[in-house]
């Protein structure tokens, strides 16, 4: 393994990352049997790790996966990971942290195993978002719904996302820019693929109840903030008309923190604009990790636009 | 590439099965954007391969992924991959096909590509069910609900499939061997995680409609032997209380044709042994393939109950 | 037992009907826990009864109480019964005969019992319905709704009929003759309680299939007569629509046999007399059991009309 | 009537328990037309009377039953019941009193009556549950739902509970000693059958909002109790994610005032032993009522394990 | 255009109301696509004129409406309506505003126009509540169903209003006096036709959320004037138990401000007459307004009683 | 009334075009309270007029619309319209004729009237569909549903369509010339806003059941012509699915007969031309009319064109 290349864990081995792989027999491709999540650095240091371990320990749970290892011990192997990937931090300008745990080989799933657990570093997706934070990116409102908890949970963050794909394809079919947002068998909204929602009217933020999403970790941070700076968020059942209507919009994810929505359906969200309450989040943050989030991802963008990956 | 193993076909390169990985950042890991089909043989040769390979043309337009290449030109790719692993047949009894196509790389699925093809021959699963031929399989209703169309269609065969894996812990909860049957929200039977189901009563074979379930082909091939026998098959909406009070059931699958079910939630099935209906029907596809197919599984399982693999 | 009254059969004992009493921590009064069917008689014979027997039999297979005795031996008790009561066939016109089977005492169902089993024979309700054959019943379309097959499904005879209570209260504020008819959750039309629903357009007789619903043993005579008098019989999803706008519509029960309806929400169905179709069933059905049915319920009424009893 | 045994109220008379009879044409038997309410004593004292008994009313109202006596004569007639059965405290320990009022006779709820009123006395069933405080009762997550509002609101207490003798039957499959908790149709958790749920996370009582479940009047207490203590408690949906990822739970109920939870699907909750936030209520509770709950429930169950009764 | 009658605006003229009629092939007409609000004055003044026109613009924003002017040019136009009816204040006692806007001519929505736009002036419908304040409105329950916002958000205030038709119809079967209330598919409460729905029990006034119901202005003002009283609003799924069994029942509505429903499906509310938080009420609205409301409408109902009109 | 324009009835007048108009307090305008029918002629003779006014007085009857007149007597005007409007004939190529009803003016549905009754003769709206007959038409598969037999019966015809001018919206979105198609609640394909949806696979046609569609009348008549052609017609639920991988696909309505779709979402159905059945279907109607669909839409269609007209 040289300085060349980021180094990857793979169940237990540290190897270059472009030998990552698995088997097609290994459940986790083969029934989309993983769980997952997705962690960032800001200046190459973890940024709420444990709520991300706590997030894929309960996803654990649910699925009844055995990855053999504490929470601890995988914060410690994180942590390591990300040592041993620090001679790329400058390149990369930060990292984001994949764990993914899928349940392994085994035609049934209670008798199946050991567990592959995975665990990438690399460089943050700058090129998934960093033209948005200007501009304000496109929501659509897909036709393909979010899986309802009866099927599998929401608040578990799986790789099992046809329904994201397809809803991705929609997105396209309306903007070629469009973010795709997703709602529920009664069609309230529920977030995107990879992203929560948030809208602003009268002054107050609101987003969808826990219930039926993902519970997102930049999600927390965003009540955080908003606490800190003294808005008022609101958690309650949203509809298509609550977006169409709202003042502003913006999404919140690991990579891009706070990302403004300026556009849903080809309308314009308020004045088309990235509105004042998100640009006051944005700054926030990026003051409490000591990054200008959004110069920075503009910044990094230019090196990475056409090194291409997938993280979120 | 020796004779002592498969080989396999991985976007347009023949390789050894045992190199048959992909990277964890296709889509097809990633986000379960993965659609596929599974063909067997029968004396070495393909059964319904047409069949097979129409049906995941349809996927594959429902998903929209673009292959790269005619169903014809699949079709020819798959008859040479089974002319490569000729070698092998004596020793696996007969071949399954697996065909799986990822959308590739790339964040967003509208722009993501070149897809990944993966064509894997190997020993059809007789591990998987061959020692519930004589005494019958046990259903499980699983509370866990299949995908509604409005999520993604259950009609197209992907991997996406965390609720299946869902579905299999359940089943295991009840009865250690038991094989989990699905419902969708209203509460109607649909079918098991890769196999369809069917009851017979007052002599009727009685299976789902074919809206919210994959459309299997062996199920097709159940209507063509049972209309051959002068037997009648209905397609129509089924609840739990039909499969307690039914007087035979049994799944369809590619890797074993026709399985018997004789109990299901702990309950006896009619008078809890394979139903006459049922050997009727394995009786008749046995002669029109010229394979004992019970036999042939009772045989081959003994050599590979060690070694389990997933396909199905 | 004087010949004075009925005899009932309680749990293995034969006692006067007047003692036919159950404690009340029975699990068939304390929670519902009791499933049922009713027979009725033709000139004093049984009609149908193995039909009713097997239904009652399928009903316990679902709710798994074990009577403990067999579908034979509950056919040979109830021709007992009948015999028993032969002295009270003349003041009674007919009989109906109600098989009860509680799960008996016991706080959780899967440790409960030994099982109560009741046999009651008594005059077929007259009162309830024969001043209805010649003006007709007056149906009203319920609020409430059935219960669904994931809650309890509607093939088994149960006492847990609160819905039901419901649904008579409802049909008396809209019509104080009301006749309940439930629609399932999607609005479909159901049943009455306790009768099934017909309605005849354009020469054809529909009703709806037969998932959601009692299975009737009335209902399939209706099929097996209008068979015989060459008529077409439609099981299909209905809607309120449908019965607004037929030509013609009745219920079937076993008490009554075939009942025109001639309003609905207080709406006349066709010209607001009861049809043709109607009236060829219930004249054909008449000739098959050797009784006119009409006649016989007018007649009988005028004794029995102050005689209030259940049955159904 | 000695004081050998228990006396009871039957419609306007006190009869020994053993008497306590319905006939079987009574609605409450045929039908399930039947609302109760269940009421402790803490040393012989009824608790909450005034809540159970309004509760009772708008059972009542809601299911039009008129039972012919105000809320205040219900009170009266109740407290002098456990007058009359004083001389059975010592014995009991505690009682319970179980008000159940039936329509009374009539084949139409509208014009049926008069309302049958039952009041009984008994032990607490301490065979019931004792013996879950220490090592905490099994939950089960059962696949039969709870009834919608539609059919019949969940938030009357009466006697139609065939979906919940399912459950109990489902919960068995899974675990000898499961206890039973619904979902809704959209999967949100509900209630059990004759407890209400509460789980505990990140130091916040969590319990379904009071729309679809029954409103416990102990849960009411445990809402005080806990304010008493300073503990927060959130209303809210709640799905079976909830529950696994818990860290502790309980269920409440009149008979045992709160009862551990420490397994959910065979699944440990948080460490698998009962929680610390539900010992604490379980000892407020005690303190304010006089009565060490377990300790009580432990020195009593030993004579009355069998002396099964259904109480609750 | 003289002073005998009233002036009406129409897509920028001013024309006496006899001529204010739409082409029928506006889609105003033939597809019901339109939106409107409905503003009332006391004493001559519009009364919450702002968040009239807001609204009627966030329903314009969500069906893509473009009326061709902004909110303040609307307002302008409605004060001037306003004025050039004054004339007419004295004998109408005071006024309703209905502004009311078309998509216009043509067959497809995103081709058609130009938008009509109608600003009517005319009296408070007295005649359509004045009756019932002081004995209390009869509410009824509807069978039909509240559209969802996955067809239409019922947030949007529109004219394709076939349930509400239905509705009313069906209120009237059960009580000619009855108002229609709607319940969504789960059967949660909503609102009426043009109506708000506010229940009273424990003192707390409770009202479903905003979620699928019209955001009602009036409704607002009861918050705002119940918050000014002192009194608790909690917004919350309801069903109809709980409409049934509250202390007290009204409804709000621009015209008549609050009215109290006093029976609900012929069953009394409380003690069956207006409750005194509704009072409270009804007297704080009046004191703030300058007007008497109540006695306001008792004495101009006798001067329009035969002259009938629609306007809400 | 001069020979220059066309001539139509308003309840019982015979009025020129220009001049129908209707009132804005009419509940047709105010709340979408109008059931009508459209019927077209070929040759100037009305085709299927019997089929039409039937269904319009079904409509009447669901809503309760009482029109004062029979059917024979509006078939009757009916005639005396077109014979009226005989001089427009050459000009207009062929009529539609479009019969309206509303409830009148009046607060509550159940006291309002009388019905105003319109019928329009017009230009048959060539504008509309002439260009699509070549290259097909292109659907798009809307997210906003269709109405719920809950709220309306889709089976009536009437103009409270907000939901279809919704959709009309989003297909717009996705194709400037997409002509939306619905969906109900459950993701089953329902219909177009006015025209029914068939495909064609493996040689048989398909088209979702009845129930929850308008019961076209040229649908009945694609029914009637393929029986003719020996082509077997299957009614069944339909998902996008089996839309997306039709052979071919076309929809039915009144003014065009039969118009081949050959594009879905932006996706080529089949080989994106109009298909071989379609073809077939629209000739042997163009037969049976004595009129060259296909040929007569294009001719006119070039002097109407930018008379644009709702009719439909």
């Amino acid at each position: 393994m040289t300085q060349q290349g980021y180094v990857a864990y793979l169940s237990g081995k540290w190897i270059p990352r472009s030998e990552l792989k698995v088997d097609v027999s290994d459940r986790g491709f083969r029934v989309g049997d993983t769980v997952f999540d997705v962690t960032r650095t800001f200046n190459g240091k973890s940024f709420m790790l444990k709520e991300h371990v706590d997030r894929l320990y309960r996803s654990m749970k649910y699925a009844r996966i055995d990855v053999g290892m504490s929470a601890q011990e995988m914060t410690d192997v994180t942590e390591d990971a990300l040592k041993r990937n620090q001679h790329m931090l400058k390149q990369a300008g930060d990292f984001f942290i994949w764990h993914a745990i899928t349940r392994g080989p085994g035609r049934w799933a209670h008798s199946a195993g050991p567990a592959t657990v995975i665990i990438e570093v690399g460089t943050n997706p700058w090129a998934w978002f960093a033209d948005f934070y200007k501009p304000g990116a496109h929501a659509v409102i897909a036709r393909t719904r979010s899986y309802s908890p009866q099927m599998v949970d929401p608040k578990i963050k799986h790789h099992s996302r046809m329904n994201f794909n397809l809803a991705e394809l929609e997105a396209g079919d309306i903007d070629p820019k469009g973010w795709p947002v997703l709602t529920d068998t009664s069609g309230n909204l529920t977030e995107g693929v990879g992203y929560n929602l948030f809208l602003v009217s009268n002054g107050v933020i609101r987003t969808p109840g826990d219930s039926d999403i993902l519970q997102g970790v930049s999600r927390m941070a965003v009540f955080k903030v908003a606490k800190q700076l003294g808005l008022t968020v609101s958690e309650e059942a949203l509809q298509p008309y609550d977006l169409y209507t709202a003042d502003e919009a913006f999404f919140s994810s690991t990579p891009f923190s706070v990302l403004p929505v300026t556009k849903v359906d080809k309308r314009a969200i308020g004045d088309g604009k990235p509105g004042p309450i998100t640009q006051q989040l944005l700054a926030a943050w990026s003051e409490q990790v000591g990054v200008d989030i959004v110069d920075q991802a503009e910044r990094f963008v230019k090196q990475h636009r056409t090194d291409a990956t997938f993280g979120r």
